[in-house]
Parts: C-alpha cells; structure tokens; sequence
C-alpha cells in the first residue's frame, strides 16, 4: 500500500498524479485538516506532526510514505527517514529535478507556502545541481487559503497571484516549481500571468514519476505493495466543505474517514 | 488572573479592550497558533480544543476564562460552563447585545468565518432578544488569512471586502457584527464599504465591557483576580510572523512563551 500525508487537502493532486501513473496500486491518504495549514507554522510543529501522519499510515498497512506537503517536505524528510525504515519519498527533490532538466537558461523560480520558502530546501538543491542557475523564490501564503475556499478563478485571486509572480516575470524566468500542492488547482491562471513561454513544473507529477521510476528498479518493494485498486482517504477533521474539496480534485466521488491522531 | 484564549493572535484585539477597560488587572493568554485556524474545522475539533485551551489557562492561575475566538465560543461554550467551574465570558452575547440595543431599524449583518456563520449562534440570540429584527449573516472565510498576512490596507483585500459585504449593504443593514476578533483590524475598510452610516459592533469590545460590568457587580470574583499588571503570553506555535502580528496589533513588544499542549 501507498501511504500519502499532506497537511490537508492539497495532496491529493499527488493521489491523482499517482493514480494515473500507478494505477491499481492500493493506497491509503491521510489528511491533516485539523491541523492544516502547515505552510504558516514552525519547523519543529511541523516536524512532530509529520511524525505522527507516517505512523499512522504504517500502522494502516503503508510500505512507501509519501510526504504530499511540501511545508512539511522541507523541514521534515530528514528526520523521517532517520526514524522510519521505509521509502521517504517527497516533493521536493523530484521537483528540483524536473526543473534543472527543463530549464534552458537556469533562471529558475519558486512559489510556496512561508515554511517551504524560509527552509530554503528548493534554491539549496538546485544550487547542489545546477550551480551557476539563477533562483528566485517568493512566498505566497494566501494561494492556500483561496484554493481551500474554491476561489479558483475568481478575479481576486488572478490579482493576488498576479501580485506574487510580478517580482519573478521581472527577473524572466523560465521555469517556476510550484512548490506547494495546492498551487496545481490555479496552475492556469498561474501560466496566464506568469508568460505562456514558462515552464511550469508540478511537484506531484514529479513525485509520482520518481516513485514510478523506483518501483520499476526496485521490485521487491513493488510486491509488497498491493494492487487491488484499494484506496482510503483519512482525515483528522471533517466538514462538508472538505467533502466537496476533496470531490472537486479528484473529479469523483471521495468517502472521507474521520480519525483523531 | 482573567484567563483569555484564542484560535490564534486575533484574541489579542480582546486583551487590548480588556487592557483599555480594566486596566492594572493580571491576565494570561493563550493563542493556539499550532492548530490556528478554527473557522473551518468542525464544532466537535474545535470544541476539544477549546477544553484543552480553557485547562491550560486554568493551570496558569486564571480565575475566570474570556474564549476570545468566535468560532470557538459559538460552538463550545456550553461545553465550557457544563465542565468547569468558573465564570465563561465569550465574544458572541456581549456583541448581540450592544448590536439589538444599538440597532434602530433592526436590520442586523453579521460576518464571521464559516464555523461562527454556520452555527446560527448569532442570528439566534439575536432573535430570542428582538424577535422581528431581520438578520443577514455571511462567512467570510478569507478575511483571517488576510489579516495574518498582515495584508490590512491592500486593494486586494478591500476588493475581498467589498465582495463579502456587498450583500449586507444591498439589504441595507443599520448594523453590522463583526463576528471575528480579526475583523476590528480591518475595521476602516469594513466601515468604508458598508457605509459610514452602519455602526458597527467589535465584539472585542463588547466583550470587555461585560467582563467590567460583570466584576463591578461580583466584588468576591473580582477580589481574586490580581492587580499587579502583569500579563502573560503563551502560544501553541511560535514563528517570526506570529511576533510581528502580536506587537502590530497590540502596539508595543510582547514576549510570547511557546507550550506544547
């Protein structure tokens, strides 16, 4: 079984990334949404939350963990794969990766959630790939709010992104990480006022290609893994507006189990 | 010790109206920043949250608790008076009662997050002590993360504002509730598009004049809350951010201690 944490529910955008580069595969989500938002919160909250999101995906029959938050990715991958003996993966590195590829002139951008940003994870690894690559990375903390609200094509939300890309057209990048899962949902409005020519690279399609990538290399870990079409979705609070969230990304109906950690 | 607990910083407009109206008296704050915000979460997360916030508070020499979080006063203070023994103040029946006796048509908003707005605590009470009095009540779930973000005067949020309000003023409310202890923060903004004629009720405020009245009349309660002005300030998470936030709105420096609930 697949195990896939986020802090809320923008992970799922990696569950339907990894269901349509996996399919079959069983797989179980937990998302934090008592807790969520991650991005605004401190390394070592984050971190302990993390912890106990893989335990409890253990403990329901994960044998990978995917940390599906990139807040939590980068503050707390290291630590979990220093305590867990399971494959980490996270949507970082996967991401760094795709970007350095694609880029043509390295002038790279980031957008994220404060946490992401202030680790500093992303312009680090790319650096460690790409030295001479150009960086710029900017906050965007109310991308998150405005999605979870369904503001997706509201002309407030075109004016803020508008806003937060402006210091990263100026610097004319041509690739930028959307270094949040939540982001992919504005990914249109995003390549509107970023410039048509900029590539723009999705950390869940990234970590579903290098989980795919691993399986085929590994197969003993691809047996462990289950492919009976299974999947369960988990969450630490539930409400109606989740329910219709969770629907809207994964363009089907989505059973919601509410579980306290 | 008056014992004040919020989702977050935006229970910090409460401590100042306390600190304006009852000043000298000692006071212990919690504002729980590691699992902020409660707006849209479910009444049953959000009323565990509230009991672990008010044993918290108790813990610390608090005599009587102030929940300075709408969301969690409309959901959990029932709650709190059946399970501890002390005097519960929350934001919500001070500021219906200064809205009904301020209002003279009765037309009444109340804007709020979704967690307040959907409990129909407001438009309730509001009726029991105005029966006739037609009330229009809107969620207006971004208004928080705008404030956190400290976006208090950009255009992007008096267009978010003008948008959430732009029912209320089509139904000519004579007052508006803010139902959010964020909202006073915005208040110039909210009095400018209402209408400069609307008054508008910050239950802050409210709430800090029924604490007053309430110990003017119980001498033995007030005669064991401390007056040697001190104030504490405990969070559940602790960022640069939520530093910042703290001293903006109470205009001068706040040392904030981090606890793990």
């Amino acid at each position: 079984m697949i195990g896939i944490f986020d802090s809320g529910l923008g992970g799922l955008t990696v569950v339907k990334a990894v269901m349509q580069q996996l399919p079959g595969y069983d797989l179980v989500y937990f998302g934090d949404t008592a807790r969520t938002p991650y991005g605004p919160k401190s390394a070592s909250t984050v971190t302990g939350y993390a912890m106990e999101n893989t335990n409890f995906l253990l403990r329901k029959g994960a044998r990978i963990i995917v940390v599906a938050c990139n807040s939590a990715a980068s503050v707390a991958t290291e630590k979990l794969r220093a305590e867990f003996d399971v494959p980490i993966f996270e949507v970082v590195t996967p991401a760094v990766e795709m970007a350095v590829n694609v880029s043509a002139r390295k002038h790279i951008g980031i957008i994220g959630t404060r946490a992401t940003i202030n680790s500093g994870v992303y312009a680090q690894q790319i650096q460690e790939k790409s030295p001479n690559a150009k960086i710029y990375s900017v906050a965007c903390p109310l991308l998150v709010p405005l999605v979870e609200e369904g503001w997706l094509k509201k002309p407030e939300t075109r004016m803020i992104v508008k806003k937060y890309l402006l210091p990263l057209k100026m610097r004319k990048v041509d690739t930028l990480i959307l270094g949040c899962t939540h982001y992919p949902l504005l990914k249109s409005i995003i390549q509107v006022k970023i410039g048509k020519r900029v590539a723009i690279i999705d950390s869940s399609i990234a970590v579903a290609d290098a989980i795919k990538r691993y399986l085929d290399s590994n197969p003993d870990v691809e047996a462990t893994l289950g492919k009976n079409n299974h999947s369960r979705f988990f969450v630490s609070d539930i409400t109606q507006h989740f329910k219709s969230i969770a629907q809207s990304v994964l363009k089907r109906s989505v059973e919601l189990t509410h579980i306290a950690l």
